[in-house]
This record gives C-alpha cells, sequence and structure tokens, in this order.
C-alpha cells in the first residue's frame, strides 16, 4: 500500500493541549495538578481516554506511570522505543511544561497509525509520576524508578509535604498499576519540552537539540558573625555575617562571568538574623545552586567556592559551615539521537542548536537504562513554572514535526514500514 | 559646717541595679520592661520607692515620664540641673542600659545630700517614658515630648504593635501624670549611660565624654529584577535583583572603609523573592542605616548611595525604588559640658576619650532645649540589648563618681555650698 507523508495534526495537538491546561484549575483560574492528587486524576483520566481512543493499550506501573503503547505480533518482540514527559504540575503553572511532550507522543503515534506506518519496532507514549517534585522529593521520582534508580517500595511510602503517602493516593485515584516498573526495556528514548529558558528565542532557533544535561550542585551555607549596634560599631570592628554574605553572591557572579563556560551560579534564597535595620547581622543563611554540563568543571566551581569561603572567613572573621543538599553529576545524551535530531530539523529547515538542558527531566532518568535524548521548542521569555509560560503554535508544530520525523527514522530504519 | 569630700555608695548603686534588673523578668529569665506594660509599672514603682526613701518630691508629667526633685527654698527659683536616662527596656534586655544613667543620677543626689552640699539649683533625676521604642514608636518618646518636639496628646494617642494605646497604658499602671511636659526648664542635662559599642574597650578608656551624636539615615530599597530559571538562564540574560543587592552591601561596606570618615553603613534587613532554591531572585528588600555625626558627610553618604543605584538599575537592568524611613541630623552636644566631664575625669586620673554616640539617647532629645552631654562607660565586648550586656563595676564607679564631680562643679560653682 502506498504511504502518505505523514504530517502531525496540530490542531488536535493543541486542542488537547488547552483541554489538558483546563483540568485542574481552581476557582482563582490557576493551574495546579499536584501529582496523585484529585486534579492529577482527572488529568490522567483524561489522558487515558485520548489513549483509548487512539487504539493504544494502556498500561499503569507500580509507581503510577502510565503508559499507551502502540504494537502488534510483528513487533512485540522488540525493545520499543518510548516517548514521554509528564503531565503534574507545579503550583500556578503554565500549561505547556511536560504536557507538551506527553501529548505530541500520543500526536505523534496516532499520526504514524494513520498514515499507515508500520513500525519495526513498538512506539509507547509515557506519562512519568511526580516529575515535578512538588508535593513528593525527589522529582522526576516515576522515571527515577522506572530506570531502576529507587526502590518502588522506598518511593510508595513518602510523605508529602501535606502528610499524605504517596502509594496510598496513588491508591486512592486509581492509579497504583500492578505492573513492575521497568517492564519495558526501551530501545531508545525522546522526550519533547518546552526549553523553560531564554535561549533560543533570544538567538532565534526554533528547536535546540538537547546533547546533555547540566550537572547540579546545591549548598546550603551559613555565615556566622556578631550582631552588634549599628551605630555604636566602628566598620573595622565588625564581623558582618551580612556583608560576607553578600561577598560570596558578588563573588560567583563575578566569577562565572569572566568565564567562558556555561557554568550558571545562583544565589535563590537568602537570610539574615537578627534581620533588624540597626542590628548589625549575626548570622546570613544563603543557597548556591551551582550548574555545569560538564562534571571535572562543577567540581571546579565547588572547589573554588570552598578556597574562596576559607578566605572569607580568615578576612571577615566569620564562621562558615557549608551544607550539600543535592548533588547530581551531568548527564550526557545519546550523541546519536541527537544527530538524528539535528539533521531531521535541517531537513525540515528549521534553525535548530545544540544545546545543554538547565533544568532536570524525565530524560536524565531514562538516560541510565537507554539512549535518550531532548528536543527544545523556546520559551517566550524564558518564563517557565508560571502561567505566563508560552510557546507559539508554530514552534510547537516544529517541536512535533521533528519528533515524529526522528521517531520514523528509527521505527523505518530496517525498511520496516509497510 | 565642714564638707566631707563626698563620694558615691557603690554598693548602694549595684544592689539597686541588680534589684531593678530582677524586676520583668519571666519564668524564662528573660527580663522585658516594654513601656507602659505591668513590668514597667513594677520598675517605676520600684524607682520612686527609691526616690521617696532619699527625701526627693516625686513628680510625674502627662507622658509619664518620672521625677525625683531635690530643691529648696533657696535654690528652687533656680533652673534645675537635670540627671537623667530611662527604665524601659528591648525584649530580653540587659540590665545597664538606660537603669544605670537613672541610678547613678539618684546616686549622686543622695551623695550630695548625705555630703551635706546645699547646691545653687535644684537637682533632678528623670526616667523618661518609651526610650527604646519596642512598643511605641517612636523611641525616645518621652525626651522628646519633655523637649516639645511631639505634642502630648499626639504621643498619647499612639497606638503599639500590640494594639493597645499609650495612653490608656500610663492611665492602667498608674503613670499618667497631671503636670505638663516640659514644666521644667533645665539649666543643664547629662546622661550617663554604657557604650553599647566596643570603642571604650578596644582602646582602653574608662571614660568617654560624648560631644555629639551621629545623624541617622534610614533606608528601605526595593530591587526588581527578574525571576528565572536558575539553571536554564545564562548569567549574561540574568536580571538578578538578590546580586544586585549583594552589589549594594559591598559598596556600602568598601566605601566606608576606604574612608577615614567615622560612617558606619549598615543592611541589617534582607529578604530575596521569590527566595527559592532554583530560580534567580526577582525582588531584593533591604535596608541601609547610615550614620555620621557630620551633617554634610551624611548627606555626601547619600548621595553617593543615590548615584550608586542609579548606576546599578543600568548596568543590571533592574528597578531601583528608596523609601525613607527616618532621618534625624547628628546632635552637638555642649562643649563647656563635654570639657567639664574631661577635666573632672583628668582630675581621677581616669583615661577619658571624646567620642560620639551611635546610639540614639533621651539626651539628644533634651539638647534641643537645654545643654545637654552624655558620659559613656564601656560596654565588654560592645554588647548591649543583650542579656550579655556587662560593664565592670570599676568601670561604673568610675561613671558614678565623674558624674558626681560634674554635678558638684555645676551647682557649687557660684559658691553656693554650704
Amino acid at each position: 500500500m502506498n504511504v502518505r507523508e505523514p504530517s502531525i495534526d496540530m490542531n488536535r495537538l493543541f486542542d488537547r493541549l488547552r483541554s489538558l491546561g483546563a483540568i485542574g484549575r481552581g476557582e482563582d483560574g490557576k493551574l495546579v495538578r499536584l501529582s496523585a492528587s484529585d486534579n492529577d486524576k482527572a488529568g490522567r483520566d483524561c489522558l487515558v481516554s485520548w489513549l483509548n481512543e487512539a487504539g493504544l493499550e494502556v498500561a499503569v506501573d507500580r509507581i503510577g506511570n502510565v503508559f499507551g503503547i502502540w504494537r502488534d505480533e510483528s513487533n512485540e518482540k522488540e525493545m520499543p522505543l518510548l516517548l514521554g514527559s509528564h503531565i503534574d504540575t507545579v503550583i500556578d503553572a503554565g500549561m505547556y511544561d511536560g504536557c507538551f511532550g506527553v501529548l505530541s507522543g500520543l500526536e505523534v503515534i496516532e499520526t504514524l497509525k494513520a498514515a499507515g506506518i508500520r513500525p519495526q519496532r513498538p512506539v509507547v507514549v509515557a506519562a512519568f509520576t511526580n516529575e515535578e517534585g512538588v508535593r513528593y522529593a525527589p522529582d522526576m521520582m516515576g522515571s527515577l524508578v522506572f530506570a531502576g534508580g529507587m526502590p518502588v517500595e522506598e518511593a510508595l511510602a513518602v510523605i508529602g509535604h501535606d502528610g499524605s503517602v504517596l502509594g496510598d493516593e496513588l491508591r486512592r485515584i486509581g492509579y497504583a498499576g500492578t505492573l513492575d516498573p521497568g517492564f519495558l526495556k526501551p530501545h531508545a528514548y525522546l522526550e519533547l519540552h518546552i526549553e523553560q529558558g531564554p535561549v533560543l528565542e533570544r538567538e532565534g532557533f526554533t528547536l535546540g537539540a538537547v546533547e546533555n544535561l547540566q550537572g547540579i550542585s546545591w549548598q546550603r551555607i551559613t555565615i556566622d558573625g556578631i550582631a552588634n549596634h549599628a551605630g555604636t560599631t566602628p566598620m573595622s570592628m565588625r564581623r558582618d555575617a551580612g556583608h560576607a554574605a553578600a561577598r560570596v553572591v558578588t563573588f560567583l557572579r563575578d566569577r562565572a562571568m569572566a568565564s567562558n563556560s556555561p557554568t550558571v551560579a545562583t544565589v535563590g534564597c537568602m537570610q539574615f538574623e537578627p534581620n533588624a535595620i540597626n542590628v548589625i547581622p549575626s548570622r546570613a543563611m544563603f543557597t548556591v545552586d551551582l550548574r555545569d554540563p560538564n562534571e571535572q568543571r562543577l567540581r571546579a566551581e565547588e572547589a573554588a567556592l570552598a578556597t574562596f569561603l576559607e578566605g572569607l572567613a580568615k578576612a571577615e572573621g566569620v564562621r562558615v559551615s557549608v551544607e550539600r543538599l543535592a548533588r547530581f553529576e551531568p548527564v550526557i545524551f545519546d550523541g546519536d539521537l541527537v544527530a538524528h535530531i539535528e539533521e531531521a530539523a535541517s531537513r525540515r529547515g528549521l534553525a535548530c542548536r545544540r544545546m545543554t538542558s538547565g533544568a532536570g527531566h524525565d530524560a536524565q532518568m531514562i538516560a541510565r537504562i537507554s539512549p535518550a535524548a531532548m528536543i527544545f521548542v523556546p520559551s517566550v521569555g524564558g518564563i517557565s513554572h508560571n502561567p505566563a509560560e508560552f510557546t507559539p503554535e508554530a514552534d510547537l508544530v516544529a517541536g512535533a514535526t521533528v519528533l515524529l520525523d526522528v521517531v520514523m527514522d528509527l521505527v523505518r530504519s530496517s525498511g520496516a514500514q509497510a
């Protein structure tokens, strides 16, 4: 039979994005679908109804990951191509983060089906549980468990910020599946996602071929000085914890700006004690978020900060203590998959750049067990985790189309199409 | 009759300091005598009992200032010499701040009486209401009203942080007097106080002859940048309000350290929004406390900060807004009184330096209507407003003795002693 050149149904994709984005809004209009909540159940139910409509086999594993499986007798012995992301949200979220990847995966499968493609291997779309980590820690939990990085029993026992137990909540909303996480062994994993940063828009690219994901180092630093009267204590006699903290902020900034490396350094939290207008701060507590796609560089940045803190303690007569909050090594995505993405974009005449993901994604977990890569589309103004999150429709179409093209390459690579 | 060379009764002074310091302690042992509270009433009652025991005329004005007046028919037409300070405290206070000055004033009067001195003019000890300003704003309220700087009706109507009305509370504790504030016109005012700073101790002086009091400029600065993802936003694309705030902190510090002037600059309060580890701060709010004993220099410091903020806004792409919270011009104390203090210290062989008060005191208010000056004694470690506030007994004796000597000079200056 003849194969039409397949193309995605953009109206169906946009309708589903908007429909899913309308689920879980409170009376204030804010979108909140925290993992395993009633709102999450409503979102999941909606997704499952679409998976069923598309004629996919729906499967749920023990951690609540939802799969729409397209397979037949001819290919069910092959390792599946997995497309995925998540549909849980942060509080007061936008409608693109995660959902765009899941719905595009579904769209690609439906497009291929409608085009009469018979893939060489199963194609599966996945929505992973609790990517955001807002209600239950850690984030990216569903993909982590799926990849064998956390025992499922441990994950199900996690107690949320609201005192709920994840396993209980999954049962309550009807998404405590029976399949062991990892029941599928992916041949490859692709995740389409909004950038959540400003690079593509500012540099005029439509697509990003994500070749790696930054390593993350989170530290909490506490500086102890001596509280004293702001009026009566000469400058030379001060042990000002707040001033010492400010020195760390400017050090990190100056160092990152002076470097040609992609290192980013952020002090997001800052607290002074006693925090009184006329008292020299006795204590400053702040966080340092260091990220770099290269593990050696990330270690060098950590070391440079440690050296600076040592000198600061001596110079300012303060005590510095450091607590490590989180540490993830960088993830290198699969070079062949990244090249596939670049080629597909090039064939479509779309401006695409290789880039690093600054945010964490399910892809970094699946990369433990399978070749994986990501496609980014621009986020206007770099805004995400916010109702103002927005990606123009042309860019959404570009992203889904390139995903489609790459999937076609991968499932037809042995000439298995009809 | 013969006059003994008078000397203060240090045991009586220390006993009273300790007794007053024991009043107003909660079950946790913390000393709290907020103005016009039950604990303040207990402290006032104790003071009044001592004023009565000393044979002084007790007077209370409408704002609750308490006076112990030593006068007789021979001198009651003369303007009185006023000695004073306050006995209200901050929360979790030490026992010296304010109380030492009031009890030393009483001690001086009793010593002079016991020595048979017949002063040329009345000598009065005063405890001013609400110097600390913890419960009711502004601080130094009793002396401000006494000096005519605030209408008494306005002061009595002030609503405290706990919702109480000062006038109601003064009535409730029995210290709403009937005398108009300012019923006494001082010939001169002397206040003995702990330094509340580290200078005397560090430089090895027993006494300070306070010649002026810093001008104070309080500002609240708000910097608005743009919140963005800490991982996905390259350093060059950030509008980091927290980083901009840190630049202000280091600018102020570097400028003050590089200067030979006594300017002090403090950032005591700091707050980031949204204050999340992985979000670039969209907003930083902080306070700037600038002090200098010279009004021209204080203005120059304010101007330098304003110029810096202007450049910062441009360089960092942030919006800066400034709110003036308080502004007091420096106070110059009476040169003759300061010289008197220095001479008296010198006669006793006590190491005394001229100095600036970095803290506000009742003396700055009384200076509006009368020659005024202050005597400081060391604060160990510069610590005040804290249970660890401490001044060695030898220094307390030195301060009270010099106060006695200066008072004797002033009341015997026309040879009026017996």
